[in-house]
């Protein structure tokens, strides 16, 4: 896996190596806490201390941020749903401090709907509704979706194809769709052909989601 | 009910306009139409249609407005609660023109995790977490919070006093206290001492969440 893909793999190393340190050195530390430390390893490569990608990481499943002060979080067991990445390097280091967080106030409140929605969705087990609901974001996709080439029309060929849902993957660039095992290859094409001409693409890989969090091997 | 206290009561009559005549004239509208064509009746009162109040008088529970174009919403049986309302007239005609909804990337973070934690907080029952979850608001609460005397002193006494949580009814004035049967007395008696001296105070009310929209008597 390339570093700078946007698949939290900074995030996932940060974790590993939180996770073994307590480990070694007996300190006890809760999952809170154990992502508390975690997410200042995202500050060598995202410049921000966010916990986004080391809760993920840490315990798997769909990770809610309840709150930095003092970090407190909530794990949602996540239904089993097919993926396929669009594996990307990024050609610029962050897109972070490009992303406007003044959004106005219908976009804000289809936001807040949203965010519910995919709430809704993990409680019901309903991946249509569940990638229906992250497939607008009125935040960080207009900002790297531009810089993605073909990104919307990609997007748009996916959803028509029988995706739930499509979007990037955390601080991007690499792009993921929801959906089953019965188009998952059909996806998988349109999106090695999007992409192809990217001199940053990668490779696409179809997998599955996980529970999972860190596991010792 | 005085009129303009900020309890739905303008979205309550709308809807029950709109419920009227579809069974009258037999139009054989689904719940969105209804919701779509009463909230309407708010531009009189608040000057925008919008769905907030109608959806919620019109089904009853918990009820998000996943879209407005076209108008869909989605109802979520709510778990039993006391509730203490302090029923308290506005002094002008609305506060909506006075909302913003530019509140930074740290306070829009919150929002959108605290959307997602109400909705969590019904799917599992839990009226704790649903309390705290809404007793934090950066849009709403600070603009209508600052028309209404002596507003975060009392909030700060009631949390004190037990409640799992206080906000302001919808468009306010009215305040909302969350809370169960043992303290709702208590926490009666603070909102009563507490907004005394505001002349456009009417009355407090203790009562009981209910699931029931429209019914027909």
């Amino acid at each position: 896996m390339p570093s700078g893909g946007g698949l939290g793999t900074t995030g996932a190393s940060a974790s590993a190596c939180i996770y073994g340190m307590n480990k070694l050195l007996n300190l006890g530390l809760n999952n809170n806490e154990l992502i508390d430390f975690a997410r200042y390893g995202e500050v060598a490569s995202g410049g921000s201390p966010h916990a986004d990608n080391v809760a993920a990481a840490m315990l798997g499943g769909f990770v809610l941020i309840k709150s930095y002060n003092p970090v407190d979080v909530l794990k949602l067991e996540m239904p089993k749903f097919t993926t396929v990445l669009a594996v990307i390097r990024k050609s610029q280091r962050t897109t972070r401090g490009f992303i406007t967080y003044e959004i106005g106030q219908e976009k804000l409140k289809e936001q807040m709907a949203r965010c519910s929605r995919v709430i809704h969705a993990i409680h019901t087990k309903d991946i249509v509704e569940f990638g229906n609901a992250i497939s607008v974001d009125h935040i960080a996709e207009p900002v790297r979706g531009a810089a993605i080439p073909s990104y919307w029309e990609i997007k748009q060929k996916v959803l028509e194809a029988g995706a739930y849902g499509f979007t990037i993957s955390g601080g991007g660039s690499s792009v993921i769709a929801i959906c089953n095992d019965d188009n998952s290859q059909k996806i998988e094409q349109i999106m090695k052909t999007g992409f192809n001409e990217n001199p940053n693409f990668i490779q696409t890989i179809v997998t599955h989601n996980s529970n999972k969090g860190i596991v010792e091997v």
